[in-house]
């Protein structure tokens, strides 16, 4: 038997790429241009797996994925997710040792900042960070180096000049693996489900009811939000990630009774959580309560009026 | 006295730029590099107030805005929204009639498939958006089209070969603009209030406990959105876009009683609902529930497992 494909969000040297890696599947990892041909490709069957950034995305693209699996799929499901730290190296020809340019994908310059500040770099853009990649590989120029992810370099010959020189340190950017079928429970491992929900009124108090459903039944909460449906002015899906594996029997109870409340529910996933390098706990790429944080949080109904 | 200031995502001609424009506010306008930059410059008083892409920007942005006005700020207050069309239009020096190469920011070009590939066009990157149409306009070449808002063109002395080539018609970005003070309520218009809530359990039901205060009270929500705190593993803050003006007696009410839950809050905002042209109701950018869709949410629970 030929070995499953799975498409990830190229090119080659991607962040998205970097993340299947780490997935470590046996399958035929190929690049595809967008989400939404990732999304086409899984739902078709015309790939067998895809791996689509789901938070904010370094590799640029700017498509809700989220709204392209609920509503632009039938039987789309995530499986797996990978957490990928947010790293730029900067990439040059074997045996250089200083550059005066720098040259990425807009966002990989955006995110580089202070590096490029601090050594004087001229900057120079490229459609991509794979693309910057292969264009000081393939130039003669020696004064020149490209900011991408640390396993780009490797694919074209290059090597890292300075690691990790993104301006934020602890950042990291979430993918979600999808396919036809989910994967069976495996023991040791906590699990998140991802089910979208069409309410039957959109009342608030609709929503407090479906939580208890929840909450009564001692599941946690993992995310939530809400998603406007265009067809219908003031209708609204809710997106819930909740802790525990969709064949859980509290799990579907609860799934059950959302359902005899009048909603319409998809089940959009079932997926071990990450477990892999780079993360705490659950946490994912955002910024910390610090000290201005928690004088913000200060119950200061009385903001300031334009007079 | 001077004009008050405010930035906007930059550069001239940005889709930042435009929806500045649309404010039509008494304010001299100025660009910043990046979101970060425009929220800390609002905050110390550098700038009296500052417009910020709040969904995805075609502009190129991948920080969250809604985690830095909330998490990296005290008392920067939402006090406008702006919602512009995505358009993307072609710009050329005038004269020319036929063009044999495209150029953008890689977003621009993504979003404009099918146009590059009917005109059998070669591309090119450049920066920002801004960034190509200067180019084209600085540069001798007449065979090169600058794909951009629809703005650009005219700042840099361009016209347009096409209008509005992006591949996905009916898309809209959302801006919000950030200051010290909200506006004072206008008689006829409708508003929106951002609060911002630190929970004082994690405890699942404790989300439909404050739902009910705004439930009770014939609030609606606009929408809802829960953040996890990277300093407190478990712990979220929910975002709620509630419709209704701070002061309102109902809305006052309602957060007075989510505090007396013990919960934390901010305000974040509290502004007029965007009536300018280009939206249908509340509805923005968003997919419809289609024919696919009904099937999806067919309440399936048994959802297949890899054997």
């Amino acid at each position: 038997m030929s070995k499953r494909t799975c498409l990830y969000l190229g090119p080659a040297g991607s962040f998205c790429h970097q993340a299947a890696l780490l997935l470590n599947d046996d399958f035929e990892l190929q690049p595809a241009a967008t989400v939404a041909e990732i999304v086409a490709a899984v739902e078709s069957g015309n790939a067998d797996f895809g791996l689509v950034p789901i938070e904010n995305s370094v590799d640029g693209e700017v498509t809700s994925t989220v709204d392209s699996i609920v509503f632009n799929t039938v039987d789309v499901l995530v499986r797996d997710e990978v957490v990928v730290p947010v790293e730029f190296d900067v990439f040059v020809k074997p045996g250089v040792t200083s550059i005066t340019r720098a040259i990425s994908h807009p966002v990989g310059l955006a995110q580089c900042q202070r590096y490029i500040a601090e050594n004087s770099l001229q900057v120079e853009t490229a459609a991509s960070t794979s693309a910057a990649v292969a264009s000081v590989a393939q130039g003669e120029a020696t004064d020149i180096g490209a900011l991408a992810s640390p396993i780009a370099g490797a694919l074209y010959g290059l090597v890292p000049l300075a690691r990790a020189v993104q301006d934020n340190a602890g950042a990291h950017t979430k993918f979600y693996q999808l396919g036809k079928s989910i994967r069976a429970r495996q023991a040791g491992r906590e699990y998140r489900t991802w089910v979208t929900v069409i309410p039957p009124t959109n009342r608030t108090g609709i929503l407090g009811d479906m939580l208890a459903e929840f909450s009564s039944r001692g599941i946690s909460l993992s995310s939530l939000s809400s998603r406007p449906l265009r067809a219908d002015i003031g209708a609204y899906a809710f997106n819930f990630t909740i802790e525990g594996y969709v064949q859980d029997e509290q799990v579907r109870a609860a799934l059950e009774a959302i359902i005899a409340l009048g909603s319409r529910v998809r089940v959009v996933g079932s997926f071990p959580e990450w477990a892999g390098v780079g993360v705490v706990g659950a946490v994912i790429g955002l910024p910390g309560v610090g000290a201005g944080s928690k004088v913000s949080f200060s119950n200061q109904l009385d903001v300031a009026v334009e007079e």
